[in-house]
C-alpha cells in the first residue's frame, strides 16, 4: 500500500500563486475571514486527517468490503470506516463549506476542493459516504422550504446524517425519462413512494443515524418523460425516530470502490415530501448532479495523484537495468528504474496530468466562489458560464486521464502492480467508474458539444478562449513563454475552426456532433491544460534562476506536457473531421461477430 | 457473464481468404495434410469445447480463485477446471501442433493459433495452464538431449504433465542478469537448485499428475551478468514417483487472471537437470519466450473479441434515449443503444482493433510455418525476419488494443459494467496483466526500436515496408482502394523518415531511441494493421456487389480504422520528434510530490 502524502506544497502554488485566490476570494461578502492561514490551517487538519486516518484503511476496506444483512437490511462498512467518519463529523468537516445558518463553517470552493482531492486520494470509497450528504445538503439547501432546512439540514451539517441520490432504476440509466418509481399523494401533503431504485451509493451503512433519500419518482398523471418527475425527501428514519418504509436489497458485487455500499434500494410505499416544483425534479437534481461531477472529477485527479506517489517513491528504490547513458549508481546492482526513459514517460505523464488537474479544480473552484457570492451579477454570469462550459470537460477528461494516470502508476511497479498488496491495482480499480457514474463519459461529451457550445453558438466557449488570448497576449514580450504560447494560439485558432465545422457539419446531419462528441472534449481539455501549464510555467519563470526546484518541475513539466500530451490533439482533429459517416454506415444486424 | 460464440467464419476468412493459407502450407514438409476440411473439423471441434466446457466456468473461476493449501503445498483449482483440462486432453488439443515423433498430431501453427484465441476468449486463466506447458515443450524439443526429449516431451505432448517458466525472482523481473537462484552440481551429472522464484503461472495445481518446472540458475562461478545464467529442468515428481524438493509457498493474491495459479515456488536443493549449454539458458528461455509473447499478445485479441461479443450483444438490447435522426423502433420505450454515435464508436474500435489483431497473428502463424518447414533457406529466414520483427508489435500493440477494447466493452454497459455478475469487468483486470508479462510492453518497445530495426539497420523493416509497397503498387488502376492506399503509401514514407530521424538521433544520444520506443512501436502497430485492413477490404471488393453482408461489414470496418484510429499516428509521430529532452531533464530528486 503506497503511503500517502498530501500536497500541500502544490495547493499553495495553485491557490497562492496560480489562480491568487486571496486577491479575490476575502473580498467577497461572507468570506472575509478566509484569509491564507486559515486555508492553510484547514489544510494541514484534513492532510493530517486522511494521511493517518483514511489512507490506512483504503486497503484494508477494498479487501473487506461492504456486507449486507438481508435479516434486518443492514449494511455494515470495513472496520474503521465509522470510527474515521466519527473523527471527520469531530473535526467539523461535513460542515466545511455548508451555510453557517445551520452549523456549517461557511468556508469556500476554494478551500473545500483541495479537501476533497485529498479524501479522494487517501480512500476514494469512504470519501463518498461523505460526499453524497453534501449533495443532499445542496439539494435541500437550494430546494427546500424552510422547513426542509430546519429539518435536515443541521443534521446533514453536523454529519450525523448522512444523503444519497437515487436517480438510477434497473431499465434507466442515462434515459431517465423512462423512469417509473411512483409518487402517490397520502391526502397529508406527504407521498408514498414506491419502486426500485440500483446503484444508490452509499445507500445503507453503520456510520450514521439517519440517510436522507434523494429520490426521483412520478406524481400520479405526470407527463411520461422527463418533463414528469418530481424530486422527494425519503428519510430512512421520521423524526418521531420510527422506520420509513424504504430498504437496501442488496449490495452490488463490484471491480472497484468495495468499501462504498453500492445499494439496491426498495422503496414501499415509504413516505416522503415533495422538494421543489411538481414536475421539475430533474432541474432540482442537477442542482446536485452538477456538484457530483466536479467531485467525480476530482476523483480522476486524487487517484492520480495517489498512483503518481506510489510509483515515484517505488522507481526511485527498485533497481532494475542500467540507464543508457551508462550506470547512474554504479555501487548498486543496477540503477533506480527512474534513469529510463520509458518510466519517466509514464511519472511525467502521471504528474503532468495531476497537477493541470489541480489547477483546473481550483480554477473552477474560484469561479464557483464568484458565482455564489460576487456582488456584481455580471461577475456571476461570467463565472457561471464558465463553470458550465468547463464542467463536462472535468469530469470526464480529468476522470479518463485518471485512468491513464492510475494505469501507468501500476505499469511502473510491473509484475508486482498486478498483486494486490501493493495497493496501485486498486488504484486502477476504484477509479474505473469515475468513467462512468455521474453521467458518462459519453455523456459528458454530448453536453459539451451540444448543450455547452452549440446551443449558444459558441458564446460560452468564445468568452473562455477570449481569457485564455488575454493571457498570451500579455506574455508578448517574454521570450521565454514563446515555446507555450505559439502552440497554445495555433490551437485556439484550430480549436474555434473545429467548432464552426462541427457547427455547420451538425446541422446538415444530426448525428455529426454526437460523433465528434468524444474527441471534441478531449481537444477542449487539451486546450485547457495547455493554457494551465503554459500560466503555471510563467509563474515559476517569474521567481528567476535562484528559485527553488520546485519551480523547475514546473517548467519542465510543461515542457514534457507540451511535447508529449499534447499532440495527441492532431490524431483527435483528423478523426473529428472524418466526420460521422464511418461511425453510422454499418447497419447494426451487420455488426456481427461471427 | 456474456455468452462466446466462437469467430469461425473470421477464421475461415482471414485462413482461406485473406493469407490464403491452403496456398501454402500444405506445400510444407510434412503438413500435406493440414488441409482445409482439417482446420474447419478442428476448429469446431475447439470451438464446442470452449463455448460450452471454458466459457461457463470463465466467472465461477474468477470468483473462486485458487485456493493454497500450506500444510501440503498444494493447490487446488476452481470446480471445474480439473475436469476441462481432462476433456482438453482426451480431444488431443495439448499437442495439436507438436511433433508426432513425441505423440503430437504435427499440425501447423497455422491452425493452432486461432485455437489458442478461442481458448483465451472463453477463459483466459484457464488457457494459461495448456499454455505454459506448450512453452516447456517447445523448450525441451529445441535444446534438449534426445534422453530429455524422450523422458518428458510425450507427457507433456498428452498433457498428463505440465510445465512452467521460472525466471523471476523477487529483485529481478525484467534483469534477469540480477537473478541469485543457484544450481550447484550433484556429482552424478545432475544439479541441486536452490532459490525463489515469484510470479509462476501454474507453479502448482491438481490438473495433472506431475509439473515440469524449467528454471534459469547460476552455475558455481559463472559469470556474474546475463551471460551466467543456465537453463534447468526440475520436475515436481522424479521418474520414480518421489518428491522433488521444489514446493510452491504460497499464492499471489492479483487483479485478475485469479483461477491461474500464480505461485511462489521455493526450489531447496531441488534435483534439475541441465537443458542446452552451461550459462546459455537466456537464449534457450528465449525458445519460450518468442512463442509466449505471441501467445501473450493472443490475450489482448481473445480479450479483446470477448468483449465486443458481450458489448454488441447488450448494444442491440439495451433501450435508452433517441437517435438523433429520429426514433428508430418507435414501437419501443427508447431505441436501443446501437444507434448512437458513441456507442457505435466503441463498438467499431473493438472490432476494428480485434479483427487486424486475427489478420496479424494468422499472419505471423504462417511465417512460423513457413519458418519451421520451408524447404527454402532465403523463404526460412524472410518468414524468421518477419516473425522477429514483429512480434514485440504483436505482443504490446495487441495487448494494449485489448486493453482499449475490453473497456471500452465496459464502457457500452455502462454502470452495469462495473458490475461483476455481468462479466465485463472481468476481461478488463484478465487482460490488464498481459500488457505486463513476458516483457512489459515498455521492454516490447525497446526490442523493436533496438534490437529489431536500430541493430540491422532497419533491414528488416525495408523487408516489411517492401511487402506493403508490393500490395500498393499491386492496387493500381483499382480506383476502389485508393482511399486505404493512399494514406497507407504516406504512412510509409513518413515512418521510413521518423526511423531515420530517431536512429540519426540515436547515434549521438543513447535515450533518444528508448525515448522514443512506446510511440514508436504503437506507430509500426498502425502500419501493421492500416496495411493489414486495406488488404481486408481488397478480400471484400473482390466479392463484389452481391456479397453477403459479412463483406460489406469489412470494407465499412476498414474505412472506420483508417478514419478515427489511424490518426492516433499523428500525435505519436510529433510526441516523438520532441525527442528525448522533455523526458530526460527533470532530476529524479526534483520528482517530488508535495
Amino acid at each position: 500500500m503506497p503511503a500517502y502524502t498530501a500536497p500541500l506544497r502544490d495547493f499553495a502554488f495553485v491557490l497562492n500563486e496560480l489562480i491568487k485566490v486571496q486577491e479575490v476570494v476575502p473580498t467577497l461578502p461572507g468570506y472575509g475571514d478566509a484569509t491564507e492561514d486559515v486555508y492553510a490551517s484547514y489544510l494541514e487538519a484534513a492532510a493530517k486527517f486522511c494521511e493517518s486516518e483514511l489512507a490506512p484503511i483504503n486497503r484494508s476496506g477494498d479487501e473487506a468490503g461492504c456486507t449486507f444483512n438481508p435479516a434486518d437490511h443492514s449494511v455494515t462498512t470495513p472496520v474503521g470506516f465509522a470510527a474515521a467518519y466519527q473523527q471527520y463529523c469531530e473535526l467539523g468537516f461535513p460542515g466545511l463549506d455548508c451555510d453557517p445558518a445551520y452549523g456549517g463553517q461557511g468556508m469556500p470552493k476554494t478551500l473545500a476542493f483541495p479537501v476533497m482531492e485529498m479524501l479522494t486520494s487517501s480512500n476514494v470509497a469512504w470519501s463518498m459516504y461523505p460526499g453524497l450528504s453534501h449533495g443532499a445538503y445542496s439539494a435541500i439547501h437550494a430546494h427546500g422550504t424552510a422547513e426542509q432546512k430546519d429539518t435536515y439540514l443541521p443534521k446533514l451539517v453536523s454529519g450525523e446524517w448522512t444523503g444519497t441520490m437515487c436517480l438510477t432504476e434497473p431499465h434507466c440509466g442515462t434515459d431517465l425519462g423512462l423512469l417509473k418509481t411512483k409518487a402517490e399523494p397520502n391526502g397529508d401533503g406527504s407521498y408514498a413512494i414506491s419502486g426500485t431504485k440500483i446503484f444508490i451509493s452509499a445507500g445503507e451503512h453503520d456510520l450514521a443515524d439517519n440517510i436522507i433519500h434523494l429520490v426521483l419518482a412520478r406524481l400520479p398523471d405526470a407527463p411520461k418523460d422527463v418533463k414528469g418527475i418530481s424530486l422527494f425527501i425519503v428519510p430512512k428514519f421520521h423524526a418521531d425516530g420510527s422506520r420509513n418504509g424504504v430498504f437496501c436489497g442488496s449490495l452490488e458485487h463490484k471491480m472497484g470502490i468495495k468499501a462504498n455500499a453500492t445499494a439496491v434500494m426498495n422503496f414501499d410505499g415509504a413516505k416522503g415530501y415533495l422538494i421543489g416544483e411538481p414536475n421539475k425534479g430533474l432541474a432540482c437534481m442537477f442542482t446536485m448532479m452538477n456538484a457530483a461531477r466536479l467531485g467525480c472529477g476530482m476523483q480522476g485527479l486524487g487517484l492520480g495523484e495517489a498512483s503518481f506517489q506510489g510509483a515515484l517513491t517505488y522507481a526511485k528504490e527498485r533497481l532494475q537495468m542500467r540507464a543508457a547513458s551508462g550506470p547512474a549508481c554504479p555501487d548498486k546492482a543496477a540503477d533506480p528504474i527512474i534513469v529510463h526513459p520509458d518510466v519517466r514517460r509514464m511519472l511525467l505523464t502521471q504528474k503532468a496530468y495531476t497537477e493541470a488537474g489541480r489547477a483546473l479544480t481550483a480554477f473552477l473552484a474560484l469561479q464557483l466562489d464568484i458565482e455564489e457570492k460576487h456582488p456584481d451579477a455580471d461577475h456571476q454570469k461570467e463565472a457561471a458560464d464558465l463553470v458550465a462550459l468547463l464542467t463536462p470537460v472535468a469530469k470526464a477528461f480529468m476522470t479518463d486521464n485518471g485512468y491513464i494516470a492510475t494505469n501507468m502508476g501500476m505499469q511502473v511497479f510491473g509484475g508486482h502492480g498486478f498483486i494486490r498488496e501493493w495497493g496501485m491495482e486498486q488504484l486502477v480499480r476504484d477509479c474505473r467508474i469515475s468513467q462512468i457514474y455521474e453521467g458518462t463519459n459519453g455523456i459528458q461529451a454530448l453536453d459539451l458539444i451540444g448543450r455547452k457550445v452549440l446551443l449558444d453558438q459558441g458564446q460560452k466557449l468564445r468568452k473562455f478562449s477570449g481569457q485564455i488570448v488575454t493571457f498570451c497576449k500579455a506574455q508578448e514580450g517574454d521570450e521565454r513563454m514563446r515555446e507555450f504560447v505559439e502552440p497554445l494560439m495555433k490551437l485556439l485558432k484550430d480549436t474555434g475552426e473545429l467548432t464552426m465545422h462541427i457547427g455547420m457539419a451538425a446541422m446538415k446531419n444530426r448525428d455529426e456532433a454526437a460523433a465528434a462528441a468524444t474527441d471534441y472534449l478531449r481537444v477542449i481539455g487539451h486546450v485547457t491544460y495547455a493554457w494551465l501549464w503554459a500560466r503555471m510555467a510563467k509563474v515559476a519563470f517569474e521567481q528567476g534562476d535562484g528559485a527553488e526546484p520546485f519551480y523547475q518541475a514546473k517548467i519542465t513539466t510543461a515542457r514534457f506536457y507540451f511535447a508529449k500530451l499534447l499532440p495527441e490533439v492532431h490524431g483527435l482533429i483528423a478523426s473529428i473531421k472524418s466526420g460521422a459517416v464511418p461511425l453510422m454506415s454499418l447497419d447494426a444486424e451487420h455488426f456481427i461477430f461471427q
